[in-house]
Formats: structure tokens, sequence, C-alpha cells
């Protein structure tokens, strides 16, 4: 029942159920999909993207991307305004070496994805936390932030966040544009969740400010189609990729991905792609039903969460006397696991809150998850 | 005749035979072998290597490839000692994340290959480059700078050097283990060229000292396989890959490139790879066959250049009144092209060379183009 333990980068034991983990499960991951076309790809008589790459990425792969792009974004995106990547943390990874010195300060979200922060930190970058709420990233205390230190650039996740689940509301999204813009400030949109819509569409993508302000959007393959591609983009303005393109890395290497770009290239083509995407949709909305129906008879009263309509996460907020690094401990012998707030936190606060995620398991055994973990905080929670 | 045109990085006039270009032509990458190979390894149940990875990159994958390295350098390379990379170029990259600062002082042998100057340059690295002669880099000399300055790392391509097509020598290799571990001074080892030995076996690849010195041996499936592909490896001391593979970009992205890796691991297990590395020195022993009896006709004598017995490259020098940039005008003129010595130098010497490559042309294009610079070097040297 719980495929999970074929995953190589997920390590629990056979009768836990994990709820924090924020990837697809095995039966999500399209490999018929992808093995057509690969064959596909494959089968043609100019092997060019055996061979060394555009820097840019090859522009077949960037005008399909484009076109693709066109669609979900309902803006028009361009091939010269996107380079390819390997997915959104070598872009995060990418865009310090460009941009940043040991020392330097960044503006996170409080919370934000606690990967990207170990990036950062492996940088020695000075992260700095900006409180969100219900319609994301806080403008007025970025603005006061801002009158005691100018970061080098601002990481936001601003569509179905990770882990806060919230979206950017279109006027933060404008005003956030406007204040990077006067003040020089280099904004970077992790925008890996935006097309996982499940009720209603977010905003547009941040790419669409690219003009307005220094910006670029990250997008990825790894949460629509397959982490293990390793492939993803940056969208921004063509003057500005244009000037990453002609990083050494990529000069030598050849553009990032070439040969994963053309088999991606065939899963777009052919429609499998959307029709994918589509299909997560329906999944992860139902996970979500399951998920609202049995927290609401599991879970004590004091639980707070916000219904999630989109992207992979749940954020929980506990009484604050509840410090969930210490409920984990009891969760755990109970065969239930969630993240700890504190995880996500540049500040190592947030210790009432959990992450939970609806993308791994099927409905049964998110059923059973919420039913352990229920048990756990009625226990915990005066 | 010229299929060159049809490769993303190379933009030449159609004319045009570049010398110069340091890749394989496209009859000499495997389109069919990858084809099936891809076929084969996504004809599974378990899609891990759709989902993330392992940090250090798949044991499966670490596995075969430890067992093809240990047939290739014949010596015992094991799993743990291994850390899958997207290549060369981002292994650099990730090195100059994890042990420099900028503003730190990097040595490298002079002529070095010019896109990793490109890629310490982007880290705003030091650059000191280093003699080399006959038996690569000369030990006395780096003795002496390292009187006044200590690099954070050793910059080396120890096997059929780019440019310059010499092999360091066993004793020196012993040499530069013993100062490196002397001096407590990280040691790069670029021996992407390594397995494309044309007469006899270079010394062990410096991998074989990862224990004795603070040590990475980098390899690439670029030279051997196809560098659209983007795989390659670190080896190094296993206490050492552990420490790397806790890095964020790694734990946020799981591994570099699982993937890819699968399909590779088709290709080496299936036998394939051995088989192609034998074919392709096959191909550039007949092609620098073709050098040597075509530049024996057409250079002049004050040419002096070393008979390749491995890699890519030939390091051409000509009397030193020649500045090469200059030449190649002239040669681009007569439709033959070539890179200039300066290129690879760190100091912007080494004017009176050139570098030429036997691996991009079939061997009737690569003797029109030597008959074509030969005629330029006539007109051109008195």
């Amino acid at each position: 029942m719980n495929d999970h333990t074929l995953l190589p980068q997920v390590n629990i034991p056979a009768n836990m159920i994990h709820l924090g983990l924020g990837q697809p499960t095995n039966s999500l991951l399209p490999l018929n999909d992808i093995k057509n076309a690969a064959a596909h790809a494959l089968s043609v008589n100019n092997p060019f993207f055996l061979a060394y790459g555009k820097e840019q990425g090859n522009i077949n792969f960037r005008e399909t991307l484009a076109q693709f792009l066109t669609g979900q974004y309902a803006y028009t995106v361009g091939p010269d305004q996107l380079l390819i990547t390997n997915g959104n943390s070598q872009a995060l990874d990418f865009i310090c070496t460009h941009f940043t010195h040991p020392g330097d300060t960044v503006f996170v979200e409080e919370p934000s994805y606690f990967l990207a922060l170990k990036i950062f930190v492996d940088r020695k970058l000075n992260i700095v936390g900006i409180p969100m709420d219900g319609y994301g990233l806080d403008i007025d205390a970025l603005k006061k932030f801002l009158n005691s230190k100018k970061p080098t650039f601002v990481y936001t996740i601003p569509a179905y966040h990770n882990p806060a689940s919230v979206t950017l509301s279109l006027q933060r999204r404008e005003e956030l544009v406007r204040i990077c813009s006067e003040n020089n400030i280099l904004l970077v949109a992790d925008e890996v969740y935006h097309c996982l819509s499940y009720t209603e569409k977010p905003p547009p993508s941040m790419g669409y400010w690219a003009d307005q302000c220094l910006l670029i959007s990250l997008g990825s393959f790894s949460k629509i189609l397959a982490p293990g591609l390793r492939l993803g983009w940056m969208q921004a303005n063509s003057k500005l990729i244009q000037k990453l393109s002609k990083a050494g890395i990529l000069e030598s290497g050849g553009g990032f991905n070439p040969f994963t770009s053309e088999i991606v290239n065939s899963v777009i083509r052919s429609g499998i792609l959307t029709t994918h995407i589509n299909r997560l949709k329906d999944v992860y909305r139902q996970r979500i039903e399951v998920f609202v129906e049995q927290s609401t008879k599991s879970f004590p009263e004091q639980v707070v969460f916000q219904y999630p309509s989109g992207g992979y996460f749940i954020w929980v907020e506990l009484p604050d006397y509840i410090d969930t690094k210490f409920l984990r401990q009891a969760a755990k012998t109970d065969n239930v696991d969630f993240l700890p707030g504190s995880f996500f936190s540049s500040k190592n606060r947030l210790k009432n809150y959990i992450r939970l995620s609806f993308a791994f398991y099927p409905k049964e055994i998110l059923r059973e998850g919420i039913k352990r973990l229920g048990n756990i905080l009625l226990k915990h929670l005066s």
C-alpha cells in the first residue's frame, strides 16, 4: 500500500505515515508518458540534444515552453524571456552566484521554504524573515524592514506558498514590484506551485512584471511532471536573460539540461503535460476534500488552518503553548509524522505550527494519518 | 558534409573549418544506443528515478559507475566514493560554492581550460597560472609560487591536457599529492579525457590518491558518451563525499540528475559504453594519423607540436614573433579557424600558440582544414 519505501529520498519506517512530505507518490509520476516521449524524442536523425546546447537552452524547447506558459499564465511569454535550468534549487544557487557576496542580506518570507534557506546558508547570506498574513507577504512590514537594511534580493513564493499555503494578492504583487523597482532590489519569485490551482486561478505569475523591475520568476517541472527530471526555467526580461546566459558554467557546459529538455519538449507538444496537470488537480482536489472532512472529525477545535486552494500544503496553527518539535516525538511513536514549523523559520520561531501535505498519500492512507494525528493532538492540547 | 551547422553551440559559417572546436561530431553521438537504453530504463514498474533522488546520486547508478570506473581506472572505486554531478563545469561551480570565498586564490596550469577560468572569474577568484612542461604541471614552479601565496585549491587537468595535450607523470602526481597534503590545499583534478587514451595508458587517475590529501577527481560522460546529457561524477574520500552531499542544493533538488543517471545506467550495464569508447579511440587514432601525415606535408618547419597520445587536442607552438589572435583573422578569411593560445592563459600570454582538435571533423575535412591552415602559416612565418 505504501509505495514510498521505494523512493530514494524518503527514508521512513514502513508503518509510518509522514504527512509532512512535499512530493508526489510513485503513482502520480507519469512513467509511461515519459517513456513514450523519450521514444519519440530519440527517434530523429539529428541528435543535437546530445551535443553541447545553447547556453540559454535550445530554441525549439524554449519555443514549446513559451507557448505552454502563455497558456498556463494567460499572458504572452516569449522564448527570449526564458533560460532553461535544472529546477528551482539549482536556479536559486545560480542566482546566488551572479548576484550575491557572502554576508549579503536576503529577505525571505517568515515562514519560507526551509531548503531554500539552506541554499542561502551555504552562500553565507544573512537571512531576514518578513512576516506574512492571509494575503501573503506583509508589505507594510517589508517597508519597515527596508528602513533598516537593503537586501540584495527578496525571495518570495507568491502562489500556494510552501509552507503557508497562502497566495500573494494582486494588489500586493503590484506593490512588491513597485517597492523593488524603487529600491533597485532583485525580486526572486519561486512559482513552482503556480500551475497547481484547484479552486480559483491565482493572480498573474510574477513574470508578468518582468519589465517593471529587476525580477526573476522561477518555474519547474518538479511538481507538474516529475522532480527527478531536474528541469525548470527562469523567466525574466530578455536583456537579463541574455546577461545570465553569459555565465561561465553555461558556456562551458552548453546549457543546463539539453537532453531532458528534448524529452520534455515531446511531453508538452503531445499535449500530455496539460492532461497530466488536469489529472493532478483532480487527484489533489479529492485529497483536500478527504483532509478537510477527516480533520473536521479528528482535530480538536483549537487547531486552525486555511483550506488550500492550490499547491501541496496545509499550514496548521496550534495553540502557542505547543512546541511542535516535542509534539513530533510523540507523533512518531504513534506512527505519524509532520514537519515542525520551526524548520520554516529563519529565526527558529513558529514553534506552534506544523506543515502537512496532501500530495504524497492516496486518500485512505491520508485519512488514517489524519486520524492518528488527531489522536495525538487530542492528547496534547488542553 | 559538414553537419556541424546542426549543433546548437556551434555557430560558424558553412564553408569554415574550425579546427579549434573541442566537441564530437553528430556522427559520434550514439543516438541509437541512448534511445535503446532509455527504452530499457523506462520499461520498469518503479519510477524511482522520476522522484527526488538521493543527494549523492541513486545507489544503483553509483554501483554501476563504480564498477565501470574500476575497469577503466584499474584500481577499485567504491560507490561511496562517488557523487553524481551535472558534468565537470557544474562540479567546478559546486566546488567553488563549498570551498571558496570571493578574492581567494586558485592555482591553475598555464595554459588551462579557458572556460574553467571563466567559471572561476564568475566567483571572483584570483587566478594564478603555474607553468607546465612536457610532463605536465611544473612542480618546482608550483613550490616557488607556494612560497608567496597559498591557494584555496589547485586545479589541474592531469591526463591529455586541454589545451596542452600533455599528461602529468606518475612521479609528479605523487609529488603534487604530497605538496597538497603538506600544505592542506584542495586538489581538484579534471580527468575528463582520462579514458580516451590512444597509445599507452596514462598513470592512475588522481582519484587513486583520494585518501592521501584533500582531493576531488572530476569525471564526465561528455567526452565518452554525449555532452548534452550533463552527467558526470566527483570521486573523493567517502567522508568528503558525505560532507558535500549535505549541500542545500542537493537536499532540496534530490541529487543532480536522477533521470539521466538511470538511462546511462542502462548504457553502461548493457556494455554499450565500453564498446563506444573503443570505437571513439579507433576513430580518433585515425584522425590523429591524418593530422600528423597532413601537417608534416603542409606546416612549415618552425611549427612545433607533440603527437597526442589521448584526449582531443594538439597544442601548436609557433615562432614567438607571431600573435595568433592576428593570425586568426587571416585564417578566417581563408575559411579555417582555431583557438588562439591567449584564450588559455590566465595572464594574456601564450600569444604564439594555437589549440587545434581532431575530435570534431571526419578525416577528409580535417585534412582540408590542415591544408588551409598550412597555407596561412606559410604566408605568415618567415
